[in-house]
């Protein structure tokens, strides 16, 4: 790509960003909302500055434990003064339904996509193409945060709206990694490249394995690890876009992982590679 | 341990083995029947001549895709004749509530226990202490087939029952994989070391890293990986028996994963280690 193209695309591309911004923002009401449950996923939105707190109730125990984990995290509990409501195991269980919400329960707004511009520091991210399980994609979260990945990557449309039971199974993650949700991913593609990332699809169909690539790319290389929904795979656009295909080397007789689990794997095989024990 | 005790253990267990599974049959009933659904599931239960195939509902069309499956996975599709019964997909909706049954829902006995002196020519297998939740426990199934583990101990108590969304959740590696049940775990830890098992219990507290364990253990070295639930982790005397504890090392600011993450992963370092990635 000639630089002028490039500049031009970005600032294209900026300008499509503010707008979206101004859409989300125009229509931001109580469908932004969402309820948080779960000392990790609470704490973890308490000490987010991103994240509007609205509302909390909790049970006394609850609450004491939630303002020691908010200390523990480097946080400020005095973010709770105001906006807590302490009540009954039972009255939570009634908003919380069948959650296991720890006695905490909060009501919070939903966090703005972050940009593709704004990971131009990041070194390891996670791009999602239309996984549209909550309960994976908060493990993701969860395993990327956890494994050192600063951001996760998804569509706008296919994916899961935030939502309690993603940050939940995230455990906190939600709050501390990067979210970026793009309406053209192929498009984003190009702007990760750009960034100086490495794209890497994974499809459990291709022949070269993933640890081979490890091994010839310098540990502090930039990459961005992309994954396609378990029923349809990367779509073939995503796949144009990957400067790799990959897949993990599976010995036994099933030859396809959950995604969370695949994104768990491969993650730990970059660590690896950093940490040079692969070489 | 000298050869006479550990002969005298042997037959000792053998003796009780036996009263087990004598136990076990006495016991047959509906009790022990389970439902399978999905075409993984039922395709693998159907190719697996220790499961007990008692009756399938299924969509013509799903009967179809199911006889080809099992060609594929080399079984023999006439186990199917004179136990389908052709039907709609809403008729089976109605069994499998809420589940993603493909058009398949199989009625079969459940899988027996293998014995610990079974798995005397494996050399990587899993054992949970506890963990609970069947969608871990049919992800861990999942993840340790593909990865070429040959067998996973449970214990008899605080542990899921065979299931339907085990089963769907393990994509047919339920009936792939050797499942142990043991009333002890402590006990089956030492057995397990007698079989020249070297068993490493994973806890996120420890200051060893896994991967420096597998830097230093010979790639052919019988491998035992010990996990706890997420909750209470292993238990004391789980951790006594274990010949090494580790963490999984975690570089960002999530210290500990899902269990069925831990067990990908770690599953993962084995096979790298045994390909000689890691050295």
């Amino acid at each position: 790509m000639t630089k002028n193209r490039s500049q031009r695309n970005k600032r294209n591309r900026q300008m499509e960003a503010d707008r979206s911004k101004d859409r989300r923002a125009s229509r931001r009401g109580t469908d932004d909302l969402v309820h948080l449950f779960g000392i990790h996923a609470v704490a973890a939105a308490a000490c987010n500055p991103q994240r509007p707190l609205i509302k909390l109730m909790a049970t006394q125990n609850a609450e004491a434990k939630l303002r020691q984990e908010i200390k523990n995290m480097g946080g400020d509990p005095s973010k709770l003064d105001g906006i807590t409501q302490n009540t009954t195991p039972k009255d939570i269980d009634q908003h919380a339904k069948d959650a296991v919400h720890q006695g905490l329960y909060l009501t919070a707004g939903q966090l703005e996509s972050a940009d593709i511009s704004d990971l131009a520091d990041a070194n390891l991210i996670v791009i999602l193409d239309q996984v549209t399980d909550p309960h994976n994609v908060g493990a993701i979260i969860r395993s990327s945060t956890a494994l050192g990945a600063q951001a996760l990557i998804m569509t706008g449309r296919h994916s899961p709206e935030e939502s309690g039971i993603m940050a939940k199974t995230a455990s906190g993650g939600l709050d501390m990694i990067t979210m970026v949700t793009v309406p053209n991913l192929a498009r984003a593609l190009d702007d990760i490249a750009d960034l100086g990332f490495h794209c890497i699809g994974f499809d459990s169909e291709e022949s070269i394995p993933f640890e081979s690539i490890l091994q010839k790319t310098a540990p502090e290389q930039k990459l961005a690890l992309v994954y396609g929904s378990e029923g349809k795979g990367l779509r073939r656009l995503t796949r144009e876009k990957c400067a790799e295909l990959a897949r993990l080397d599976m010995p036994g007789p099933i030859k396809s992982l959950n995604v969370s689990n695949a994104v768990a794997m491969s993650l730990y095989g970059c660590h690896l590679r950093r940490q040079s024990v692969i070489n």
